[in-house]
Order: C-alpha cells, then structure tokens, then sequence
C-alpha cells in the first residue's frame, strides 16, 4: 500500500465526496465534483504510467483508493473503478494522447459490454463492427453503462470485423455520431453513476482505437481486465462493509433504552450479530489482499483468486449490510444512521456481470477441470 | 375464508391501489384513494360488528384482505393494518360512536405505541397520563407512528394515571390541541404511510377515551392486540412474497439469452433459488393460516402461534425478496420488473416492534419455562 | 387424527422402541422387537382396507405414526415408513393374499428403487425384466434398500417387458433365488435399517406380481407413490426435529453454570437459537399438515404441496438438528443427551432420493411451466 | 512457511497417519503409532527451542503441520494441537528437562482446562489448588481432556493457591496419585482423541510446577495459549475443509448417471456449491494466514484476527462439510468417499471452548468498546 494515497484521498473524502454523498444518492447527481478534485489531485491516473504523467501505483493501490471511498460514497467509488478498469487497457493498448489525457485528470473513461442480448453473458457480445478502410463502424446495444451520460469515452466490445474471435474491443468518444443515451436508469442504488443503455446505430470510428488484435477481445477481458476489475469491485463492497459497521457499531453503542439506561450493544445477540459482520467483512478483505498478493507474484492460483473475489466481497456485502438493517432496526430503515444507503448500494455488486452465480459455475468448473486431470 | 371478499376487492385492487403504486412509493404518497375506496364497499369496516353497521368478518378475513392488497402496494397494506389494529381494540372497548365512523368507513384509526425512550419495547411506555377529572392530559413523543399524518385517531400508550400497571391504552382524536407531527419520514419502503413521530405535549383528552382499565394496557396488548397485529403483519409479508413470486417468475420465464435462445429459468441454479423461495413463502402462509386456526379454535398453543407467526413470515419474506432481486439481476434493481419495491418494503416487518429478535427471545422463554415446569 | 392411535402406539414407543433405540443405533441392530410389537397392535396393517383385515386409516395417521416414532428411533420409523410406502402400492394393485399378509403383520415389505446407475434418479431405472411365459426374469442393481436384509417382499422398478414406457413396477419375494445382498451399510445415520444393495441375477418371478401396468411404472410413482412416500419421510424428519428440540430445550433448561448459577437458557443467544429452530419445526410442520390436507380434497395445489413437504422437511431438520447440536455443545458431542444421533440421522432424508435438490429442480419447472401457460 | 516441514511430513501422513485413519475412528483407538512417527522426525518438538534440542520453529510451521494432517486424520491433527498448546506455556515457564523430554519427542503433553462446573467458561477455574510447603495439592474435575488416557503430562488450570486471581496453571504429571479418568467419551467425531474427564482428589504436586505466577493464569490463558490455541484450532478446521473438499471434488468428477452419461459436476447446482464451499474455505485460510501474520508482525488488530480467527474457521468447516455430505449425497453418507468422518469431526472445533458463541461476545464486546472511546 502506498502510504501517501491516504494523505491524498483523505482530505477530498471529508470535503467533497462525504458532503455530498446524501444528494448524489436522493437526487441521482454524477459526482463531478468529486472527479474534479480527484483529476486536479492526479488519482485519476493512479494507474497511468509516470511516462504519460500518472502516478505510476499499481492495482494495490487503486483497491485502497477505492475501498476508501466506498465507505462513504459508493457511486463515486463504482465510477472510478470504472475509470480504472477502462484505464487499464487503454494504458496497455491505446493512444499516447488518451493516457495522457487520462493521466492529467481530463478524461473519464468507463467499460460499455453489457448487452440486452447476451445479458450478464458480456464475453459473448452480439453487437456488430464492420470494417470501411481506416474506419470501423458500430452498432449495438449496451443494456447498462456505469457513467453513460459522462464519460468522455467508453471501451466498448463488439463481434470482430472478421474471423470468428469473440469479440473485439474499441475506444469510442462519447460524442460520436449515432451514440443515444436514453435517460439514466432510477435505480435502487448506486444512483450518481449516470448509469444508462447506450444504443449505437452506425457509429464511426478510427480503426485505430481497436484495443489489442481485431478477434482478441477474449483475451483483454480474461487476462488484463477480469483481475482489475474484479478486484476494485471487491474493494468497493469491502469498502462498503467497512463504512456500515463503522455506522453500525457506532449507532449501537450510542444508543440507549430509555426504560433500563442500557445501550443496544448490551443485548448479546446484536453483539453476536456485529461479530460475525465484522468476521465476515475481513474474511472478505483479507481474500481481497491474497488475491491481490497472487496477482503481483504471478502465483498457480492467481486466476482461483480472481474467480473467487468478486463474488466473496459481494455476497458477504449483502449479509453484513443486512445485519446492520437488523441490529439498527427502525434508525436505519428511516434513514437516520446512514446505512440505509450503503445497503440498497450494496446490493449492485452481486448481479453487475460476471454475476456472482456466473462466478461460481467458473469456480465450479476449474476445480472440477482440475480434479478430473489428477488421474 | 370469505368467498365474497375477493369479489369486493379484486376490482378495487386493479383499478386504484395497483394503478397508484408506483407513485405511492416514489413521491410517498399516503393511499388516499384506496382508503376511499375500501372504506365506500365496507372493507375499512370488516372487523366492525354488524350491529355498528360494519361487515362483521373476522380475523381472517381481514389477513385475507391485507394479503391481497400487500401484493400490489405494501403501503396500502400497512396503513390498512393499523386500521384493523386499532378497530379491534375500539370495537371491543370503545365508544358506539366511533365505532359507528369506522363501520361507515368515515375513520381511519392507527396505533401509536412505539416510542423513542423504549425503542422495540413498546410494551413499557415512558409517556404519562395525568388525570384531571373528565380528563386527561397526555404527555409523550411516539417515534413512528403508522398513517401518522392522515389518521382520524390514534390509539395511543401511557403510563397509567395511577397504580404500578404497565400502561393504559387512549383514543386520542388526531386533531387534538398539543399534538405535532414533524415531517414524515423518508424511509426505505413502506413509503407511502405517512409515517411520522408524534409529539404530545399537554394533550387533553376526555377520560372516557381510555379502553379498558386505567394500567390493563399490557393486558389490551397481550391478550387483544397481538394476536391481531401478528397475524397481519404477517399476512402483509405474505402478500409481498406473493407479489415477488410471481413477478420474478414470469420474469425468468419470458426473457432470453441471445445468445443461445434459452430463457432464464432455463438455468438449474435459478429454477432451484426460486424454488427454496417458493417453499420459505409457503411455510409462511401455512403457519400464519394454522395461527389464525389456533385463534378461532382457542388452542392450547395458541400463544407459541401467535409468538411465531409474525417473525416466521417477516424472515422469510427477507429471504424471498432478496432471491428474487437475484435471479432477476439487473433488470431487477432497475426497478424495470417491480420487484425492487417489495424488496424494499419488505424490510421493514422483521425490524418494526414487536422485532423478530424479541419475538425469538419471547418465544425461547416460553418454551424454556414450559420445559422446566415439567419436572 | 385418529385418537385411538396414541393410545395404541405409546407404549410401544415407551417399552419396546425408545428402550431399544441407543443399541439399535450403536450395534446397527435391525428393529425386529418393534416391529413385532407394531404388527401385534395391528400398526403394520394400518393402511391396509379393513375388508383384507387392516386398521383402513389413511395417510395422516401413517404420518402421525412415523412421526411419533421418529421421536425416538428414526431407525424404527424409516423401516415403517417404507413399509408403508411399499403397502400403499400392493394395496392398491397386489394380490389379496399378500395384503392379508401385511394386514395381520406377518409381511414386511419396502421399495427398491434406487440404483447405481441411475443415481437419484429413480424414475429411470435401468435394470431389465424379460418375460418368458407367466414368469418374468429380473437382472439389476439396487444401490440402497431400506430394511434390505430383513423386509419379506420388495416392491421392486425395472424396465419394462415390453414397450416405450419408463418403468415397471413388481413384487419380488426376497428369498428368491438369483436375490444376493452385500453386508449392510455402515452408513453414518439410520444405522439400524438393514440397509443394503441388493443384486438381481435372473430372479425369477411370477408375471402375475406385476402391479399395475407393464410400463407404467412412472404412473405408479408419481401419482401413487410420492404422495405417501413425501409426506411419510416429512413426517420422519418432523419427528426428528421434536425429539431434538425436547431433549434440547430440557438441557439448556436443567444444566447450569457454576460460575453464576444461571441455566444456558438465560443466555439470550441461545433462546434466539432455539426460537428459530422452533419455528423452523413448526414451519415444516404445518406445511406437512397443508399437504395431507390438500391431497385428501385433491386440491389444485396438491402436486406442488407433494413436492415441496420432504425438501421442506428435511431442510428444516438439518438447521434444526445442527442448532441442536451448537446450544447444547460438548454434551451433545458426547452423546450424554441423544441429539447426537438424530443429528446424524436426520442427515439422510435431504439425500435420499428424490433427494432435495432433485425436488427444488421440479418445483422450479413446475412454476415456470405454469407461470409460461399464463400467457 | 518452512519448506522442508512438508518434506519431513508428507511421508508421516503417507505411510502412518492416513493408513490408521479409518480404524482410529472406528474403534476410537489413541494414533499412539503417529505420535511415535511425529517424535521420531523431530515434529513434536517442532516448537521447542533449538537449545533444548527442539526445531526451534514457530506458530506457522505447527499451523502448517495441523493443516496438512487434519485433511486426512483429524483426530491426530488434534491431539497434536493439543500438544503444541500445551508445550508454548511449558517452552516459555516450564523446567529445562521437561521441554528436553518434549523437544525430543518422549513427552506428550496436553491441557487439562475444562471444566463440569465452569462448562465452556475455562477462564474461571471452580478446581482447587492448597498449597502446602513445597507442595500444591489439587483437587477438581475436568470435564473433557484431550489426549486424557494417553499424555504423559496436563498443562491444569485451577484457582490460585491464595489472592483473587482468576487461576493458577500446572503441569500435572498424568500418573500421580489421585487422577481418575473415567472411560473415554464415545463421541460423535474426533474418536482417536482419547478425550476423557480426569478427576482430581488431592493430587499432590511440586509447587515448582506453577507456571508463571500464582493467580496469573489469566494472563498466560489470554496472552500466551489463546493465539497458539486458536490458530492451530482454526488450522485443523481449515485442513478438514481442504480434505473434504478435495474428496468431494474428486468424487463428482468421477461418478457418472448412466442414464446420461454425464457426471454429477455436469450438473450446474452442484458445481455452485463446490464454488461457494471452496469461497468459504480460501476465506477462512487467508484470515488464518493474516492472523498469524498479525501476531508475528505485533499488528494492532492483533487480537481482533485472535478473536475471530477460529470461529471464522470453525463455522466455515461447518458449512463446507455439510455441503460436501450434500453434493456426495448417499455415497458420503454410506462413508464410501471418507467425507462423512470429516464431517463428523469437524462439529467440535465450533462447540470447543471458546465457542464461536463465546468468541462472538467478545468481538462484539471489543468492537463495541473501541466505538465507545472513540468520543
């Protein structure tokens, strides 16, 4: 972990993202703001090289800066890990000028894969490019974009203009000819991230901003983004768990019954449920970290790891937010305590593709692939 | 079971509660419309007795009635209620009169017990009552009350005026001088009760607005109230897991995968969440008929029932929502296919007083001391 | 409920089964005095028709009596329950002589339907008949028969004769030649069953013991069997989960700690527990109750009521049975309390065929398929 | 890790410990044979210091050996946790030849803390230690000794001689006068442990055996046992979780439905709980890992990762076992696949004091508290 990144992210938590966290929610508002003081600090190109400007830092990093603005507003924490997973191809593969432009703190990018068609299937796009000398030409429809209405480009996916690979990958500006955005999904949470479908009909652009080899959009999404993107969502729903118990624990402790003068956390069975809250929470953080760990040593069992983390901070997101609703009782369900929120946000990680069930036949089939070759 | 109340509902259900849903839970608006049209066929009335002009059905008739109205908006559902919680009491203890208004269906009464001192515990309230002649003046801050806001009465908790009872049980007219309602509360479902905290201070009411004796409050809770209250509640949880099954089951069954033609349902791992969910709802719904059968026949385990019923129901209902918001994914928490709200208002069951986990330690120490008075 | 069936069966329980039930567990002694007892009261023949000698009750008081039993020794109660399950089937297509048999408890029987081959999935067996004149010749392999080395009769699937159909359906005696049973199985639970494979080479049978049509088997099974067959191994688990939560609850209940002198049930963590499993038990309870009840009025809902009640059941055992285990710790560990063994016991009915995923598998089909008709 | 522990292990558990594996269990028989093999090999004095002729390793090395000899013989996995609990209070207050005996692999030792009275509260002692001139005499009773019948030592906790200290520990030589051991426990699972309650009437000892101060058990329990104790418990629990989910794997990739062909894993459900099992396992592992990591390294959260780390473990082996009975189905529960042992041992870890229940109360109480001074 970087030990400046706190002394960063800190302040920009406390004064821009934390105060406004209750109106990105009610109101449905992109955190621009909060992109703004994040890009002027240089953390939206945390993970761009210091050669175009970046900071350099790896996805230990992003996880952290992540994880941090999770526990007070996760829209904001969804849109940069967005932007990071976006980043971390277009660093790979793209144009110097975009990396720089990404580096400076200019350009939000986002991923646009999601397809009505193929549904949570995102590996499988059923949206078309064809090929017209320098230019390439989209059409598709991409159910559920983090960021559509703000982004200033999407790395999209798409059928290859030829050979049979599954899918090729593109960098498309959010302000080309024939992309629609119909209005912002209102959703149950996550509500700030100007999520919406994006329709492209006939849209133009250079065939330069292929990412990688026409037909390999496979291998992007396996090996250079699943390990990212899984672990920032990770980082998020732990972040996420952090910032309920921490309300959690807190409203508890405070709160009294008027009749006996004790505190909620004197009933042992809410302090059984904090327990295995929090045990949850760090067993999800401390998979977080291995996985982390197996990535940067290049480990046997790095893609177990990556299979694994999405879907163990999700689903132990979905108890230890529920638990909360239960020991906080009618404070929380009114709103009061601030964990109502983090509990309707919470719920996004498990079912945003790949689905935490779609996780586990993965994990069901390596293990089984495995053991089926010991013999 | 009434063979004539779905005939009488049914209609009123599909052309005003469920047409007014949506906005009910949007902009949290109390069901005004319904409560007018449910009171001009009598059902505001269904426990009144004949006598007072009321339909004079039972107990579950109105579990009937409130099961049916929760499958298409859980706010209706709930005011409704407390409208037949309070009636209960009323047409037992109460004035001709008044009993008169809600057979009519000219009044909508609610409970006002919970407090902000006792929290869960509303069965030791901190307000007073200081008897002043014919009268009463009523001092206390209830801090949820259901219909808050549009209620014609509360049936409102105290200390008794003297002796060491637990409480005493008024009807307080809901235009009463002292009385203030803050604004309702922006909760996480359920948004269309108008829900408040009310503040009495200096209330005075007549003396004959007491029901039952001065400090029986425990007794009117206990003996007459909860029984009533848990089996709707429960009966409403029911309702929104009918409402969530079938929602997420067509859902399943109608939309495709591009990529291979097959349906959602199509899954086994789906087909088995759904089918757990199905078999948690019925579970539920038989314990609740087998309670209201316990009541009617006055059972030896007619408490255990009533104990259970209530926490058996809120729990699964839990489950059920939490399942459905699964297998349905994204299209789900884009509020698209109607499931988010039940999952939303389903919370607040398992949370509202009596809890689940007072209800759990309740029902551990019947069975505890039943255990220990057998040797 | 019969109300003379208690008074029948008590004493049975109380001098000749519960006496023997810890041996029966240990030595994986086949219940022999039981069942002598049982087809002494006429219990044996208590679904066979008065007109061949029985006690002509019906389903509910088979259930009330594997229950009962189950309490006890879920070994004696499984040996009966398929007894039952193979009776119901002779009953109805058997010769007279061998439900005289039954009827004057000379004859037990059980069904042998699983197989190695096949798995689970008993509804395609895939032993072989082959007719040769009145006789048929039998070649198979049973992977697991209850009551295998003891029962006097099997009720026994092949393959049809002749024919598409999936099964057929045959009375084989078992002393018959080309019948060969390996040594029982030292299985974890339900160790005094004589369970055990059983191999068929060119057994030899009368054509005449086929019951019902050669090649509808499937018929038999699912409109004859499972109905019995659910709701007897329901009953089983039922009566697992209330002797557990009796001797449970008189444990935490008379064990104290010397520390404090308080009982484990003032604990507040462990009346939660307890609460819980009671509701749980009653759940599956009541649901049991629904079922029988649907069947005997042929509801519309009795398929999905068939379905439901032994994955209801034997869940519920298993959570009820594991918290068993957890309140009542090392003494229950340590056999000191005789929760140990239905804890293992109960382990069987969720894997026993139809096994409860297999079921969650049919009932989400069955919801889909009608949810689809809708339209 | 060390890298030459599994090279000294791998053919212990090969050729002594997994061929005695089956009949330690069956016949609840002592794994006297394994310990001679451990002795021989250096492994009892794993964590002796180097100058008493040990192999001078640490925390990480016993959790390693625990693991890897819990997947296929827990009770040996035990009785060397044991062992090692015992030997990290004698290595650091014990006299030079005894840790010279154990270093060598002649001495078996064992805690002797549990007890009738106190139940799973060991920290408060109801036995009794005199002191008389050079001499201590003992009298109380343990309810549950591992290794009771076999170890030539116990590490023994009672009240102090004098002060009000919580208690006071001893090394007990298991021969001395006055200690009876009733018969072994018959328990449901860890059946080669030998476990037995020790009865002590005035046993007489040197008082030189104290270890540490008089009346300082409290600390030696909390700071020196409970992070040896708990991570090595937590790794037994974890090596039951690999050796069952390596049986379970390899079962249903090799069992195949002859009816179709295809085998178990094909089907989509169970490789979802394989997945969720193999989540649960790898949570615990990292959290182990981490909460050694944490003690070695002097981490603030030090004793949080303590508290949490054999609850995580132990619940986690609860689930995971039972998922694997369940994807083996009656193939495990017939003991076929050694699934069924591992279940069976692995209820106790959850239920050994501290119970998860009892760990749950002090994380609670310890996040509650840190809340608390945080104002």
């Amino acid at each position: 972990m970087s030990s400046s990144l706190p002394s960063t992210l800190e302040p920009i938590v406390r004064d821009v993202i934390a105060p406004a966290a209750e109106a990105t929610d009610r109101e449905g508002r992109f955190p621009r703001a909060a992109l703004g003081a994040l890009g002027a600090a240089g953390l939206l190109g945390l993970l761009s090289a210091k050669a175009v400007g970046g900071l350099g830092l790896g996805l230990a990093e992003a996880a952290q800066g992540v994880q941090r603005i999770a526990q007070d507003c996760p829209s904001t924490a969804m849109v940069l890990t967005m932007h990071y997973a976006g980043t971390a191809l277009i660093e790979k593969y793209g144009a110097t000028e975009l990396r720089q432009a990404i580096a400076a703190g200019r350009h939000v990018t986002t991923l646009a894969w999601s397809e009505m068609g193929s549904r949570s299937h995102f590996w499988a796009p059923v949206g078309t490019a064809r090929r017209d000398g320098d230019t390439v030409v989209l059409d598709g429809f991409k159910s559920m974009v983090t960021s559509a209405v703000e982004a200033d480009s999407y790395v999209w996916s798409s059928r290859p203009t030829q050979g049979d690979g599954a899918s090729s990958i593109w960098v498309v500006d959010s302000k080309a000819a024939g992309l629609t955005r119909p209005t912002p999904f209102d959703g149950m949470g996550l509500r700030g991230n100007a999520s919406a479908p994006i329709k492209a009909e006939g849209v133009r652009i250079p065939f330069a901003n292929l990412l990688g080899e026409d037909g390999n959009g496979g291998e992007l999404m396996n090996n250079d983004e699943l390990p990212v993107f899984t672990a920032l969502i990770a980082s998020s729903s732990i972040g996420m768990m952090d910032g309920t118990l921490a309300r959690a624990t807190a409203h508890i402790t405070k709160n009294r019954f008027a009749e006996s003068g004790s505190s909620i956390c004197d009933l042992p069975t809410v302090r059984a449920y904090l327990a295995r809250a929090q045990i949850r929470a760090d067993q999800a953080r401390v998979l977080r970290d291995d996985a982390l760990a197996a990535m940067a040593a290049g480990r046997a069992d790095t893609m177990l790891r990556v299979l694994e983390v999405k879907a163990s901070a999700a689903e132990a997101a979905l108890e230890v937010t529920d638990t909360a609703m239960r020991i906080c009782g009618g404070a929380a369900f009114r709103k009061d305590v601030g964990i109502e929120r983090l509990f309707r946000d919470a719920r996004a990680a498990s079912i945003m593709a790949p689905t935490s069930d779609v996780l586990y036949d993965f994990i069901g089939n390596a293990l089984c692939d495995a053991a089926a070759k010991k013999d």
